[in-house]
């Protein structure tokens, strides 16, 4: 699917954006928007039902570009690393009720009193070797998602596109992969070069889309800006995957309050008009 | 100076730590504590007096390790853009007065509207071209300290020490470096293989400790957490610059609302002892 089919074929609307809506107004909205794919996140699949939810994604002629997310792999203690690989089991096997075939891995943070990032990285390496091949036997692809550093401690010790990648070569790329967020890589200097690693290998599996504004929010993690409002150059990174060889979707994943205390259908217009104007 | 005359002779407080202090009391805790060396900032000093702040220092034998800061050099209008130069000879100025070699120059963000990283960075280094020469005529050495990415667009657009270091080879090693602040680079897997690449061209022009804590709070600018208290690695990071070649003050700014409301010669005391706990 591409541009030459409808100027918004390429967009995914991850369910995140527009959190105040229930899945049957997101599969409603989207087809009245002519939106034809969403992002979905486990929380609220799981409270309307996984199956449920494939069946109306799929009578309303939506695709599902992703699921978010599994990960959480850096615990130091084994009956936390073995809950932590059956969650990861469960969230690949809805990916797979959802026929999506991309689940996002948000790597996790420190464990309690350790300072160890490089030994944290490495015991997502080692979940990632048991978790690639039951992906690949139901059909999807593990998207290590690096998160902005200022997640670092506490949510994602995988903090670049370059560290992303060090771990996905370790397995084949399709089943290993990365995400591109924006919101994540903007400031740095090396994810064009990444980019160019991780398309060339067909690692990029998944690409979205936020904006970076200031001042963050306490807790930072509600601080993303609708697209056009901060500091990201969204089609020169676009440019950048595609010229790596990207051509899937593009998600917009947007956390803001604001947003969310909006009318859905208005933050979606504006979703789309804020994409054709800074991202096409 | 080196450990062998005294456990905390390293140790420089910058005053910022404990901001609740006027300079006189800032001299007479030091003093009573047994720090021989302070970090100072330019609005406090200035509001006192720099001859005299100089004066209160000398007289109570306390050397100044740094001066902040410097820099904002980004700015695209040619009337701002000379009227941050003029301010940074001014801060030359000031650092030449109170002794110390060292001028922290901290890059500044985008300007308004702007999306362009790379050029920002070019604007600060073509400003080190007209300031290093003028600050070398005065003693003081400029040191470009990389803030933390999530200062990228409104504070910093110098966010690693790779990046900082590409600007500070265009000019002689005594003319300028760059500062090594745990709380910017802790996060950063380049900065071992970059803290070697400075320390083996004299470049480590200030080191300086802050631990890294969550959660963050709103506009992330006062999160800086007390040595010890978060996921900061210091006795990896003072091994990693001693085995540089830096053998100079090893300089504690925190930035803290919690210990400004503190008796500051208690925050002092912790301080002290937090220093040999974690970073000796």
């Amino acid at each position: 699917m591409n541009d030459s089919v409808t100027p918004l074929s390429r967009l995914s609307l991850n369910q995140e954006t527009i959190k105040q809506w229930s899945l049957p107004e997101l599969a409603d909205g989207c087809v009245k928007a002519g939106i034809g794919q969403v992002g979905l996140w486990r929380a609220p699949v799981q409270a309307y039902g996984v199956g449920r939810t494939a069946r109306l994604l799929s009578d309303a002629g939506l695709t599902v570009t992703s699921l978010c997310r599994g990960g959480f792999l850096t615990a130091l203690d084994p009956a936390d690393r073995a809950a932590a690989l059956d969650d990861n089991r469960r969230a690949i096997d809805e990916a797979a009720a959802l026929s999506t075939d991309t689940l996002v891995l948000v790597s996790g943070g420190l464990p309690p009193g350790s300072r160890d990032l490089y030994g944290a990285r490495e015991r997502v390496g080692d979940a990632l070797a048991e978790l690639a091949p039951y992906a690949a036997g139901r059909g999807v692809r593990l998207a290590i998602e690096p998160l902005h550093p200022m997640f670092a401690s506490d949510r994602c010790v995988v903090s670049t596109l370059a560290q992303a990648l060090d771990l996905a070569e370790r397995f084949p790329a399709e089943q290993v992969g990365v995400v591109v967020d924006t919101y994540h890589v903007w400031w740095d200097d090396r994810a064009p070069a990444q980019i160019a690693r991780a398309g060339a290998a067909g690692r990029i599996h998944s690409f979205q889309l936020a904006d970076w504004i200031t001042p963050l929010p306490a807790g930072v993690l509600l601080g993303r800006g609708q697209l056009g409002d901060g500091t990201v150059d969204f089609r020169a990174l676009r440019t950048e995957v595609e010229a790596a060889g990207f051509d899937g979707p593009i998600e917009v994943e947007i956390f803001n309050e604001t947003l969310w205390a909006r009318d859905g259908s208005e933050v979606l217009a504006e979703v789309a008009e804020r994409y054709l104007q800074h991202a096409c």
